[in-house]
């Protein structure tokens, strides 16, 4: 074990351990002043792989209802990711819970089939008056346990 | 033990579990369509928190350097945060290695006493030549310690 | 006349040029990969700075109600502007209309006279429901005539 | 002429009035609380196109070298934007000068022949290491004039 590399840290991920993917187009100010993707931009690229996954399954609408609260996500960074090109970003469901799922997501760089990161984000399903969980509908679970793993 | 919140999930974290603490305005985009915080946003808040604090104290330059690689983060969010107004992020530091360190920081919204959100941010401090691991100084260690938890 | 600075170019103004001020707080990914601000981020700052000045007078709402729909704007940029520290934005009104108002605004860094940017917002009060043109109350337009210029 | 819409303002631009496109896709955080692009969002679009565009026709490299140094930018908006989806940026050279130039864009929502807003980029090209304006070479010269208006 190394010092950068904590032992619970885990290994980087094949393209064969995802159940879907979504392409992502990369932006020149997706690049920081280190001239490759800022931290935070990796949650974006989950976030709206996630979000297309959501909406071209029908499990949210076009306005984004009903709501995904994310209550806790996360990334392990392998290798540097910068402008220009395209990444994929390949998705599961890690748990599907009856109100929450846990996706699971990995970046890779164009041709490469190891993910240069991975991350995960798990949310509830909340209603979107009183902000409550919900359970995921029957029809909803069908579609999400087409990615689970 | 709810759905939404599994058991490995941390409680909220008052002040008085941070050591240092920085400010930091919110911006009107800051908000995204649900009237809330984004969940990168909150990324961006802790790297901005954290390379206050490291800049503030010498452990970084003006220009960022020595470069510090962040290997893994993550957050839990327990309450939103919206726009206007300021958070104040606390931070400490959960694990002082050779060459990593890892930040552990809390979003307060003003006035407040428990976090918002709990975040982590594992880094690995590098050689800007040849991006390899370097030692952490003696000098800059005892710094580090002053907010080690 | 140079080739860089076509004959139409305003010179930059000084500080007594603007009737009020807002500060913002730069962010550490402010900066793009030439290491200073990316051109996009000066909008994003006047923006913030006109919101913050019009939620302070009572001209919007928290919520930012009643729109204002941006219908032009534009900057020209004079010196370069870099993360770490706060620039002061000034604001006046360039005109005001009935239902639209023209913001003009300078972006000054700390201890300096002379705006390193200068940008204009044309905007258009409109109603929530129709989106269509509403004339500007008397009572707002008062508020407004405070920094006409 | 109404308030809302000065003389000055251009009327919007068909796709046969630009020379080259680039296509841009939406993501989930373009838009802003009122469910279309925030206003900033334009220039980080208009900015890819045209970093796009240089860099397929080889007048910068990868790294973003040499550098254009934006002068003066500008937006006139006529429709809104919203996510999801991708938009096409019409590109063409309003201006093309020694050291300078002017390249004028506009934003179609997939499908539409109207442009949904226009915008323009003056911006010098300048050395490297001194930060001073130099002559754009012949041969980067032809490839400019292939898109001039």
């Amino acid at each position: 074990m190394t010092d950068a590399k904590p032992s619970a840290r885990p290994a980087p991920e094949r393209r064969a351990a995802y159940k879907a993917f979504e392409r992502i187009q990369l932006r020149w100010n997706d690049n920081d002043i280190y001239g490759h993707l800022y931290n935070a931009t990796y949650y974006e690229l989950f976030d709206c792989a996630m979000t297309a996954w959501l909406s071209r399954n029908g499990l949210i609408g076009a306005n984004g209802r009903p709501t995904n609260v994310v209550v806790e996500n996360g990334c392990v960074f392998f290798a540097e990711i910068r402008y220009p090109g395209e990444v994929e970003v390949g998705l599961r469901l890690g748990r599907l819970g009856s109100s929450s799922v846990r996706f699971e997501m990995a970046l890779f760089r164009e041709g490469e089939d190891t993910a240069a990161a991975q991350g995960f984000f798990s949310m509830v399903r909340v209603d979107d008056d009183d902000h409550r969980p919900r359970p995921i509908p029957e029809a909803q679970r069908a579609v999400y346990a087409t990615i689970l793993r």
